[in-house]
């Protein structure tokens, strides 16, 4: 058996893959493989119609946003949205709390002006900045709500009258949140959602067509809506990939009940790493994220051996982003309890060895 | 049994649906689905090599060109091929010659002047311009290759001393070409090479960091050649099904052998349709494309008729595009001969219980 614990792409649930196996082969008795269907034909539009309604229903968006599946992952929004958002006179206001967030800022500063109103670089990343001031001025303000690198999570939505921005790529879907506060959220999909290859892009409609500048056809959301994200070919199969994602985790009960699970699962490990000091978790209390549990060990052998450990019981991903160092553990939607059980087994073995 | 003549999402080799379903549920015995590994893995990491060693094998490919996998589809080109290639002050010159070549000329001219060197437009793009001149200080001459729409195809390369970009979406790999003459082409997967949601991009890289424009970190050709494609997570499942594809064209015997059986195909084809004169193709002869096979009927009520017998013999998608009306049948490399024979049988059988 093995556990997956990749920072994405990631453990999608297991009636998902056997759903798209099959639809590979044939999809829905057609006798045609999801993968030749014309992206104009009513099977594809059931397809995407399916993947809005649920994302809409899921995440109780209301008739002002719209829901878009683009190409491209996350890092493409970076130019994107100040590319929709930003006049050239603008200001946009951003969070620098993590190596995603660092990277929309540099692309940000390439279509307006940039005030970061807080950084968390001085102790890389560990942590949520907090009293910071948005300025009013700001056309928006953008934040990354979970960092995937360092495994901080922002806990509360910030109160303030500027648009909220936010890249959910790694906690979408995961927690219950007013997602109609938010101007735009988007996600590569390819951690709760769905697999690599396609971004969702939520969008309140009176952000746009507000800078005046010429867009490219492909980048412009507003084509987008009017073309019903169909403006080209759209990548049909991972768009099919977040229907099922999405078609699951409305039979798992939706989000809160998913919640809840995330919760447990989170508990377990955060309990076991706190009570076992061989291993020490990186971030502070407060921001831990729920999604990428991030700790590290005193000493390079250690890590190594406990890592020789995961591996020798099925465990995959679960060694530290490079920046970082020691060990990630994320722990999306579609992770069993059962892997994160074997997980603390394992560490408390290992402690008790080591004491 | 299905005969898919779609234009794109279109049929793929059987074995590479079969290959990919399998991979879904277990990649290469990993006991992980092809979703859910790390793009940073050597297991991804050998798929995306195969990928472009495979491409540049058949293509026959110099070490000047540089092969990448990027996010989007054709349309996205559009506009950044010039956003990487035209200066400001620059100038590039465009062939009017069909759907794509239009949407790719309205796109050039956000970022410097466009020359728009010829035009079919006024015949509804059935044939493709000649006896033009490209001028000598263009940055580029850009053309389409094959014109899935109006079903025209350019058959010989032009002769200047311009560099020379092509949108090859609709034929690349179904024909020997000298590729290298080229100095950036550009394909969308979804017709020869696999399924939707990846970009093909073949660029010199002498063309590339001279036109002093700061660019979008992920629409920099520069920053994905020295990321290796991956400057952010790829489309992982595209990539996968573009390589199972170039892998199955390899053991076909490559482009000039794949090349003899679309020329049988498409001669059986226009062959009948020359010698029945119910069917009446819409392409001037010497124009016309071995991968889209358009016609029109006289009548509107006999085109319904035959297109009934069409779909109750298992045809798909040979429905004209709206902007043509009328048939077309798309003979893709993975379309079996079979499936053409068919489809003339019918016509000989529809035109003579019409005669």
């Amino acid at each position: 058996m093995v556990h997956n614990f990749n920072s994405g792409p990631s453990v999608l649930p297991k009636e998902v893959f056997e759903e798209a196996s099959r639809a590979i082969l044939d999809f829905n008795g057609t006798g045609l493989s999801i993968l030749e269907i014309g992206h104009r034909t009513s099977l594809f539009q059931g397809v995407l119609d399916e993947a809005i309604n649920t994302a809409r229903e899921l995440m109780k968006l209301d008739a002002e946003h719209e829901i878009l599946f683009l190409h491209g992952g996350a890092s493409t929004q970076f130019f994107q949205i100040p590319m929709n958002l930003l006049a050239d006179k603008g200001m946009a206001a951003y969070l620098d709390c993590g190596t995603w967030g660092k990277k929309a800022i540099k692309e940000a500063k390439l279509y307006g002006q940039v005030e970061v109103v807080a950084s968390s670089k001085d102790r890389n990343y560990c942590y949520i900045p907090k009293g910071y001031a948005i300025p009013a001025g700001a056309t928006y303000f953008h934040y990354t709500t979970n960092n995937t690198i360092e495994g901080t999570q922002m806990h509360s939505i910030p109160e303030t009258s500027v648009p909220l921005v936010a890249d959910m790529s790694s906690d979408i879907l995961s927690r219950e949140m007013d997602f109609n506060k938010f101007a735009l959220i988007y996600a590569g999909a390819q951690k709760n959602m769905g697999a690599a290859g396609v971004n969702m892009v939520i969008v309140r409609k009176d952000m746009l067509g507000k800078t005046g500048r010429p867009l490219p056809t492909m980048m412009d959301y507003q084509e987008h809506i009017a073309n019903g994200s169909l403006l080209n070919t759209p990548p049909v199969f991972a768009v099919y990939v977040c229907m099922l994602t999405l078609r699951w985790l409305k039979q798992q009960g939706g989000v809160g009940a998913i919640e809840k699970i995330n919760e447990k699962k989170a508990a377990l490990l955060y309990d076991t790493l706190d009570s076992l000091p061989i291993f020490r978790p990186t971030v502070d209390k407060e921001d831990r994220s729920l999604m990428n549990v991030v700790w590290v060990m005193d000493e390079p052998e250690l890590e190594k051996e406990f890592l020789a450990v995961c591996k020798e019981n099925g465990m995959v991903g679960i060694k530290g982003h490079r920046s970082v160092g020691g060990f990630r553990a994320s722990l999306y939607n579609a992770l069993h309890m059962e892997s994160v059980e074997l997980l603390t087994e394992l560490m408390k073995e290992f402690a008790l060895k080591k004491a």
